[in-house]
């Protein structure tokens, strides 16, 4: 069966301000290292795979100018514009219905835009693997990451080590995310894997689904899938996306299915959830530190320096990120990324929406 | 007898970069606050005392312009070029033949253009005191700084608590700057005082110092008062910079007199040597943070952030300085502000002029 994917495109990444902003989100960022921005490397990896034309984003209407700019391979009837955002279901559902009006069934390979896997044959293999639980019958597939840590960033899926479809086992449950403790103890089980928001299905099992989980939400794809391609496409998605609720894929439609697979992914993933990530991501020098753009450094330490043009000069300091762009420049320290949400939050409470 | 001033205004100051630069050292910035420069705070805090005309001002060729700009109440020719720096010694000889020239005798106020004195009439009141003791005779008066500490950055002088002329103790000796034992050794005797660089006599009475222990610099400036308002004025002076060592007025003079008085000064005095200066002269908010420019914080102790326009955004650090301009901007932690001149260094040998 031919093999799709929905990359999702609409989030906003506020973590990595100030060089995310509003106006450009962390998938349309150069992160790594490599020159490429998440976007770009998301798409370059699942190509072994997935014909370009074949390859969907669905983003935020505002962003469409962003992906045309760094995806100029993708058919701009491909772009799927969320006019709102509405989390996960809806935007898998308008992902669905486009490639069941292109080729009335497929596998979708569904992936957000801003995740780095290192090792690239690996993922691969993996979504292969996937693909074949997910031919096989209506199973959904969800890739699953091995836990190294007791991390409570994350939501956890239970998986039952005895019923296994190839090298898929079948999930038990989604858990939230945890707090610490419950965090260790999933650990401990080895029955757990960190829910990574990638999964991999025909286009026909996930609407059935949702149909048959979220009603008012399939009721709504329906009518969009009706309109496209007529004069009243915009207003139907626009009026669609108002009316129905926000609703993830994980808790409205999976954690009331019985066929869920897991597949272990040990591909080196990481989800750049924070500047650190970024630190993670690349090479630090002898000193711990990673530095890029125009720095100088004196007895500095564990730092991760994302400088431009201006000259950032670090002396004494250690455990701090430093990111300077045109116009604001951060400096936090390692243990608190958590708050750069409470700046953003600052300055749009101070209606500095230039910053944003 | 008249009272003048020689403000010395030749310093670099890179201890104050990137604010400050070759080409606008730290007595041309404003820093403690109030809008006015170190320089102008220096002359309107002697103008009680003296008058304007009778306010000279020695520094490098290249700041003729920034002096005319900060202090255009100055007359241009009391503006007294240095060709290059040659230390104190000849800076002030060059200024006492102006002084002898114009008044054939007078007082001399000698003052750092880069102090910060908080107690106003206090120094006023100390002046006063030394005038009258480098008037009653041929004595040389400094204004000492009782000690808080055994600050290891500064030279001392020893007194004698019983040879007293009005409120001046008797110099006994001048000593260099001190190790951190010896420094506090100092302080235990009670008989020591730092060296503020300030001081206080007759241009005759220094005039003939130097003829006595400095003669070649004294044949040097014998020569350049000669030439004072002819056509040679430049090349003379040029050319007796060039070829006078280089000497301080306290080893080349002071050391080796016998006259020195030593006048406490107990009016809130600061060198400004660091940034850590800059957060002790303003009020710092309760978190302990000096800041000024667009900045915002989150959980941040202790920082000295001098922004300007470019938003700065610190979150979880503390003990670190922020200085931001145009095109630098120094991340330091406080306990390093001595390693500045460090980048400063490496800028030079990497040939990268814009940033000095």
């Amino acid at each position: 069966m031919k093999v799709t994917a929905l990359i999702m495109a609409g989030g906003k990444g506020e973590r990595f301000w100030p060089r995310s902003r509003v106006n450009k989100p962390k998938q349309f960022l150069c992160l790594t290292g490599d020159g490429k921005t998440m976007i770009q490397q998301t798409v370059e990896r699942i190509r072994p795979l997935v014909d370009y034309e074949d390859i969907f984003i669905a983003t935020n209407e505002k962003y469409k100018g962003l992906v045309k700019e760094h995806l100029p391979e993708i058919p701009e009837e491909n772009i799927l514009l969320e006019p709102v955002g509405r989390n996960t279901a809806p935007c898998i559902g308008l992902g669905a219905i486009h490639v069941r009006r292109k080729y009335e069934d497929a596998v979708m390979l569904v992936l957000p835009s801003d995740h780095q896997i290192k090792y690239k044959g690996m993922f691969i293999n993996v979504l292969k693997d996937a693909i074949d639980v997910a031919n096989e019958g209506e199973n959904l597939v969800t890739i699953g990451i091995t836990p190294n840590a007791p991390e409570t960033g994350y939501g956890y899926i239970k998986f039952l080590p005895d019923h296994m479809i190839g090298r898929a086992f079948k999930a038990d449950k989604f858990v939230e995310k945890p707090d610490l403790n419950t965090a260790k103890k999933y650990l401990e089980t080895e029955e757990y894997m960190w829910n990574s928001g990638m999964f991999v299905w025909k286009a026909s099992t996930i609407l059935d689904s949702i149909e048959k989980h979220l009603p008012e939400i399939y009721g709504g794809l329906k009518r969009i899938e009706e309109s496209i391609g007529s004069d009243d496409e915009e207003s139907i998605l626009s009026g669609v996306f108002e009316s129905i609720p926000s609703e993830s894929i994980d808790y409205g439609v999976l954690e009331k299915e019985d066929s869920i697979y897991v597949l272990p992914g040990t591909f080196g993933w990481d989800d750049v959830g924070s500047w650190l990530s970024v630190g993670r991501m690349r090479q630090a020098n002898d000193a711990g530190n990673v530095v890029s753009g125009n720095a100088m450094t004196v007895n500095v330490k564990n730092c991760i320096i994302e400088g431009e043009d201006k000259l950032i000069a670090a002396i004494g300091i250690h455990d701090i990120v430093i990111v300077d762009t045109e116009d604001a420049t951060l400096i936090c320290a390692k243990d608190s990324t958590g708050d750069i949400k409470k700046i953003v939050e600052n300055l749009r409470i101070c209606n500095r929406d230039q910053y944003l």
